[in-house]
């Protein structure tokens, strides 16, 4: 198979070719010569609104992004934000880093969506290259960005750290709770609290949502007078109850962020993407740098314990 | 309070002091100044033999760990190795990238063994510096053996990227799941499968261990003939029933680690440490030098769509 020229792909994908967008996707992805080729071309054109869904195992946030791609598709407009005819979905599972496949329950439970032309939905597992996924995600979404997505989704399965940064650069980050949720014992609610401008309930018919709304709210009281006070909504996902108004709080979102909000939002994002990007291709290089005979008597002397890796370390590199 | 000499502390804790262990472990946690002096230290100390536990939230990993510490100390030795009469337990949650404290979960549950003079318990939560807990776990279970704790525990909550690098930097380590875990929507067990020298079907008391059992030996069938195959062991920690199995199988999986065996397996993940230790001084240098106006003039160009993260990162950093 002949490796196309990006250029040619991203013009295919600008005219509807769902092949060529995935095949600029799988370039990211794979993190491989026609990555940066199509880094280039993507980062010049409109980044798209990005609503980041996340939230542990099992809250139904699959069943939930398939609702709100629907409610998405029938509405065409986030708030007062330019209307879109077709709408890009990133499902990222980071807990798997040797599987470098698809995410196939993802996939299954958004076939709904998988034969319709205004819905494109792609999984993302890392490859296992340094950075990985937290790299892959926003090229991936400015690939969509520049195929006219002006909208798209990015769902995050898990709590942890790589879970929260994916799902935090977003436009809007939304957290997927259940009822029950709000126990003492479940501190990784902790990281989810700050990122979250939207918390939903899911599986709001089942009992506990009283209690868990009054945990969030006491959660939210600690955190002072924001500009931005997250919203609670219940929803029930899998009867497509409070879905629409889940939607409505996006855009509500949205329109809270003005011009000069978005801007800064996005400047602070940028600057924590060019640190990645920096410190990803100065790994590159001194990992292409270190391995070598100097690199090996350090490992020799470490375990040997006549050195630390700190010492090791500032040796293969010199001094600052 | 005046910061204390790491040398200092390490006698008091290698004579006992838990005080001055603990105060070691929180410079290694704070990746402080007393950091560095304190890896100096004690990386030339023997390493302990360090048995990881990981697996997702809910699976019991607390209690099990809790019977196993029990066990440990009622056994004094594991497998064939040096006896000892102490055990050091570090709980991780990487899932707390913001909290910056504690996991107060598990300290309630360890509560049995927090006044025990024979174990110590220690959580650890990322201090949100980069590297944070990867690079702060091999340090603090350093601490530990050079504290004269022969033998250690290293308990992850999670099954993300982070947890399963953490756990898998265990010289045995045990991922821990329940009845009903072999369901095939349940892609994240595939990262788990490459780490786990013991699988645990916990909540053993409950419907469908035969199920869990069957297909966990099929996906292992799948990974060929490796010179250790995973032994998985069926316990109830909560009965406290099959503990001591699990305790002898670690001992076996500690005696098929012969010399030359552990000697390999320590190359490795020290090889491994080491190139952490690199990326995160030079990210540290980096970060530190690109602070300015240059740094800047290349976000303002990112926000302007005129450049993209990769030549904005090779600008600031110059050719290769």
């Amino acid at each position: 198979m002949i490796a196309r020229e990006p250029e040619v792909l991203l013009d295919e994908a600008r005219h509807g070719s769902r092949t060529a967008l995935a095949r600029l996707l799988t370039y990211v992805e794979a993190g491989a010569d026609q990555h940066r080729a199509t880094a280039a071309l993507v980062y010049r054109a409109r980044a798209p609104y990005v609503v980041g869904l996340t939230g542990p195992p099992g809250v139904g946030k699959s069943t939930l992004t398939d609702r709100l791609i629907a409610v998405a598709l029938k509405k065409g407009q986030v708030g007062g934000a330019e209307t879109f005819d077709q709408v890009g979905v990133l499902c990222v599972d980071p807990s798997s880093p040797f599987s470098g496949g698809a995410i196939l329950g993802d996939r299954i439970r958004m076939q709904d969506h998988a034969t319709d032309d205004h819905v494109f939905i792609r999984s993302m597992a890392t490859r296992g290259h340094l950075g990985g996924l937290s790299l892959a995600v926003p090229d991936a979404l400015r690939v969509l960005g520049a195929a006219n997505f002006p909208f798209a989704f990015v769902e995050t399965v898990g709590v942890g750290q790589m879970e929260v940064e994916i799902a935090s650069a977003a436009d809007t980050t939304v957290v997927v709770t259940n009822p029950g949720w709000g126990d003492s014992m479940q501190t990784s609610k902790a990281g989810l609290l700050e990122i979250a401008d939207i918390f939903v309930i899911n599986k709001a018919d089942r009992p506990g949502v009283r209690e868990t709304r009054r945990d969030l709210e006491q959660m939210l009281n600690l955190g002072g007078q924001p500009a931005w006070r997250p919203m609670i909504i219940e929803t029930s996902a899998t009867l497509d109850e409070g879905t629409e108004t889940l939607f409505d709080a996006i855009g509500e979102h949205r329109d809270f962020l003005d011009d000069e909000r978005l801007f800064e939002a996005r400047r602070l994002r940028t600057r924590a993407e060019l640190d990645k990007v920096v410190n990803f291709l100065v790994s590159s290089r001194v990992t292409a740098l270190a391995k070598g005979e100097v690199y090996e008597a350090q490992v020799d002397a470490l375990l040997e314990c006549s050195t630390d890796p700190y010492r090791a370390a500032e040796t293969l590199l010199g001094e600052p």
